[in-house]
């Protein structure tokens, strides 16, 4: 067996592969080798073509049950002009501070995963249960050859886990804080109407269809969808833009459109907010259009064993109680929610998709002892 | 004394000089010259300097009371592509019909005026009361130093008519139709709403303009703003664009924009309405900018005896009962109405504005008919 890995190097040599979304591949390369010195089986499985060209990793080592997954992604987002203090990419480590684009989303997180398994492995060489990755290299973009191709691969080759683990940053200021349990759903809709053009002196012999879109608007966005569930924060509609584009002062304009965007807890389903929306729209403009795209629905693990074994890990390493949350934005365990029970708990996000994102070294070792204590509460 | 002046002919002359809005100047020149000749004082009044720079013509003939007004314009509005079957600057005439740009908007009108007046000084070369012309070269166009201006500097001089008559093509299909007594007012609105931007995931954190603008605009299209009054049909609010801007479908935008237009009658004024505007969009969002920008108040010249003599002299030359009118778009009667009586009486408007602008010779015989009798039942 391999000695352990330092999360803190392993960091900075991801880091050090520059990986703006779509991952042009290498930092995988390398994760791969790494993966397999540690005697894990490696499946390279890029999806699409040309520009969409998406490199994903999958990894397991064991066969036995349970079946842990980590799941994460190696791109990273543009770093976003100049003013670095550290090139976003060198993966310097300056008075107990890594920094570089990926640091906390989620590189680090790798590495942390990555360095627990191996002071896991030392430990116990052969553990009862299995142990997987899934990295994919575009989650930060359309995600639509990453994860979610992966898991169809994984379901195909009977490789579906028990449980998975996501290591986006879940921690607003400190670990310890959030394990996210679920996300709400989030369904983008555009509404146009066409109406009459005219003059507006003569408005009897034109039909506005600004008016129209407003009684539409109005209605959708007079009461709240609800007030929270169990788990949940309320669900919330916000209308993102309206656009016209007529410059004419006495003209009523042929075509108004909307866009909004719905995120939407358990109490919903993108299906039945379509429904609703053609249902108030058709009501006020009879022939509208009505687009409607959801890009995931809600999802919720519920407590169980697993999640239990996350948390009490959580528990044991921070001491702290961590909060189990399901707000803030989309990830791509909206996909893996599909297959099998999933939790995302990383690192402290407070400076992801910023200048100078950053992670104290502290943190990459509090957060590679919370995987540790997980991996041997689950499969050691 | 010469003798009188055919109407086509005139109206021809008028059409050759192009005159897109602003009148360049000769057809001014033009009609100024035959002015003098019918033994009037003729002033020639530009305003505004540079491309705004804008003819205009007063003519007066005689001192006596009463003092009646023609007025009109000389601009007109660009031809328009291509596709005209004569030119639009030619002044063809062919079967009885008479092409060209301002045919009936309004070159035609101001031929069939001198026509009659022509006819009028052949039979009563020193009629009791007096007769003028106020000409704009810009009514088309912003209208800011044309007829406004010329009305201040008759007052000045002592040049304000007992009665007006402008020249507008009034009538839909068939001479006779409709004089316009008044017209609504007009009022431009601009609100804007600026809130705070945020990602759709968190709109806690955020202060969403578009649904304030929503809430704004909802409240004042719920209600008609009243139901007509007894010369005026209901005033009209219509909003003419709303615009936001924002391509980013998961980011809550910082300002968003409505612009209005409200034609109303003489229940309102635009003082009033720019304060209703204010109150409401201020409930909504409190630090909204709401930029008013009034084209015209409402104004109506009650039926007396002027008024009575038009509308006998329609009745006369048409055999038809005018309907007397206010609807429409806006017109220089508006400033006219803020010094005397103002009314408006022209030809057949289906045309105007349009590719082959027309009008018969039938018709300009009937409108200098129909001035002459005019003349004949109030200052000869
Ligand atoms: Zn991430
Ligand atoms: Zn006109």
């Amino acid at each position: 067996m391999t000695s352990a890995l330092n999360v803190s190097a392993l960091a900075s040599d991801l880091i050090r592969h520059p990986s703006v979304s779509p991952d042009p591949g290498e930092t995988q390369i390398a994760l791969g080798a790494t993966l397999s010195a540690l005697g894990f089986e490696v499946f390279h499985l890029p999806y699409g073509e040309g520009e969409e060209r998406t490199p994903n990793l999958f990894a397991r080592r064991g066969k036995g049950k349970p079946h842990l997954c980590f799941a994460g992604h190696t791109d990273v987002v543009p770093p976003g002009g100049g003013g670095w203090q550290h090139g976003p990419f060198e993966g310097a480590v300056e008075d107990g501070v890594l920094y570089g684009r990926g640091a906390c989303d989620m590189k680090g997180a790798i590495a942390a995963f990555v360095s627990a398994v191996s002071t896991v492995l030392e430990k116990t060489p052969e553990p009862k249960g299995s142990i997987s990755l899934l990295i994919t290299g575009d989650e930060e973009g359309p995600a639509q050859f990453g994860t979610k191709k992966v898991l169809e691969w994984m379901q195909a080759h009977d490789q579906i886990p028990d449980f998975c683990v996501v290591g986006e940053p879940t921690n607003p200021a400190s670990m310890g804080e959030v394990i996210k349990i679920g996300r709400r759903g989030s369904i983008n809709v555009r509404i146009t109407v066409r109406g009459k053009q005219g003059h507006v002196a003569y408005p009897h012999r034109a039909d506005n269809p600004v008016h129209r879109l407003i009684a539409i608007l109005s209605e959708l966005t007079a009461e709240p969808l609800d007030q929270g569930s169990e788990w949940f924060e309320p669900s919330s509609l916000q209308v993102t833009s309206i656009d016209v584009g007529n410059t004419a002062t006495n003209v009523i304009p042929a075509e108004a459109a909307a866009r909004l965007n719905i995120r939407f807890n358990d109490l919903h389903s993108g299906k039945a907010l379509h429904e609703w929306i053609e249902t108030v729209s058709r009501k006020h403009a009879p022939d509208c259009d009505v687009d409607a795209r959801i890009s995931g629905e809600s999802f919720l693990t519920k407590p169980g064993p697993e999640l239990e074994a996350l948390r009490m890990a959580v528990r044991d390493v921070t001491g702290r109680e961590p909060k189990l949350d399901t707000g803030g934005g989309t990830s791509d365990a909206r996909f893996i929610a599909l297959y099998c029970p999933v939790a995302e708990f990383g690192l402290v996000g407070a400076s992801m998709h910023q200048i100078d994102e950053h992670v104290t070294v502290a943190d990459l070792d509090t957060l590679t002892c919370v995987y540790e204590r997980l991996l041997e509460r689950t499969v050691a």
